[in-house]
């Protein structure tokens, strides 16, 4: 990190905004610069302190700069993407899907440049404006950089120690890991929020509906809180994938359906007790990583 | 109330816990007897001051009380069922499902007794031990009462006056419109996450797939952490309403696949921010509860 004296920024909401926030807090040493189409975004992070500078253009940003972060929504980074064909200092990104900022770079250039680590943190929250900005937004939280053969052993080693100076864990993995882990674990239970809220709105009186939703449905609602041109982004862009857990998914619950029509009782709790149980084992990962265990 | 001077509790886990707790702080004037299978829990009630007395069976706890409180699973309340032929004070349940009750009373009895008031208070929690009872469980939460044809209105309306001493918001409807509303709004979406959990545990390294669980999963996995016998009673016992409503969702969640797949970006986007609505709207009546407006 010895080398990097100022930080570009290029999308200031949520990660964005708490990556500036991050740098304020833990590398006051270091000078950040931002731009986002939305004036509006920039003026509340020059307020707040967030950031020491707004560029005017893309352009401008990159000839301040020795690392950019590019915040932005997995399609929008494929407008962005171009500009940076000139530029020598470290690139990375955050996108949720990984494999289409690959293909987009093999579009453009015939691959990625040796000095952009493709990266993304696993670390959100509903809320998706500069507002929300979050110094400690990715304490603890795992941060995947997904390099190619061609990245640039030096550019993964500086952007590893800036998310590690933001007091995230870096893991490293190849891209298509990434998006087959992701499509799991974060991109299935969002699709299935988003549908369920849909369903359940479109269920006879709505406000009826959610007058009587319990724990679970409020619970599975806050996902569907998310932006949906984000999660829209997401689904198209890692299809692949997703669709595969999906048909997974719809198989099993049409099992546990037939479970339940053909009164197997045992073979249905048995279900329910090993979900339980994995459950617990996640639970019991999660309290012993935040003791430090 | 004024003729309720002696409550019994059978089933002293989560919810007849905190009823208890919450005669204690809101009714002291009023005596709480439980009785429970499990001695241990008897014992914690005694211990902790939740309740005053534990009866060494159902008979004995009926000679003693005027309203009796049945805070067992739906399945083991048919168990419990026969005993209270010869009872004549009050009694109302906490079952998730209503449709069970009815039928087993008639299987008895020909007829649910007028002085059985079927009830369901809508709160809960993962947990689901005497350990976790609260006396404000069900404050400003809803209890929905049952009541058939044959039921005394005076018995409704002691037990409407008992909730309302614990602080909940109590409604009155069918009881197949209250298995209807449920399957929707807290079965289908239990049914989901336990179906989740068990998919994700399932594919290749089970450490793996939690670790880099994202938040839409930390929510969804949470729910899967409620009581497996519990829900496995609640899903065969609501099985019509439920297996109805979940059809319905599998269909909903193969065309947003198909919509995916067919990369109708447009149509996909439309769907999702339908739901980010209907979320918001659901989000913006329940703060609108909480600010007592």
């Amino acid at each position: 990190m010895n080398s990097i004296r100022v930080v570009g920024v290029v999308g200031l909401g949520l990660i964005g905004g708490s990556i500036a926030k991050g740098i304020k807090v833990r590398l006051p040493e270091i000078r950040v610069i931002a731009f986002d189409r939305d004036q509006e975004s920039l003026n509340i992070g020059l307020q707040s302190g967030l950031i020491d500078e707004a560029a005017v253009s893309l352009e401008a940003l990159m000839e301040s700069c020795d690392l950019i972060c590019l915040c932005v929504p997995v399609q929008q980074l494929e407008v962005c993407m171009p500009a940076f064909k000139a530029f020598n200092g470290y690139v990375t990104d955050v996108g949720s899907v990984k494999a289409p900022l690959v293909q987009n770079a093999e579009r453009l250039w015939g691959g990625l440049p040796s000095n952009w680590v493709p990266g993304h943190p696993i670390a959100g929250s509903e809320q998706h404006s500069v507002h929300a900005a979050n110094a400690d937004l990715f304490v603890k939280h795992k941060v995947i950089l997904t390099p190619l053969e061609g990245t640039a052993p030096a550019a993964v080693e500086q952007i590893r120690q800036f998310w590690v100076a933001l007091e995230a864990d870096v893991i490293v993995m190849t891209v298509e890991h990434h998006d087959e882990i992701l499509a799991q674990t974060s991109h299935l239970p969002h699709l299935l929020a988003y549908t369920l809220v849909d369903v359940l709105a479109g269920f006879g009186d709505e406000r009826e509906v959610f007058d009587y939703a319990a724990g679970g449905f409020r619970d599975f609602s806050r996902i569907a809180a998310s932006d949906p041109q984000m999660w829209h982004d997401i689904f198209i862009t890692n299809q692949g994938a997703l669709l595969n857990r999906l048909q997974t998914f719809i198989k099993a619950l049409q099992e546990t359906a037939d479970l339940i029509e053909q009164g197997k009782s045992e073979a249905l709790l048995e279900r329910l007790e090993r979900a339980k149980q994995a459950r617990d084992y996640f639970s019991q990962l999660q309290s012993d990583e935040s003791s430090g265990q």
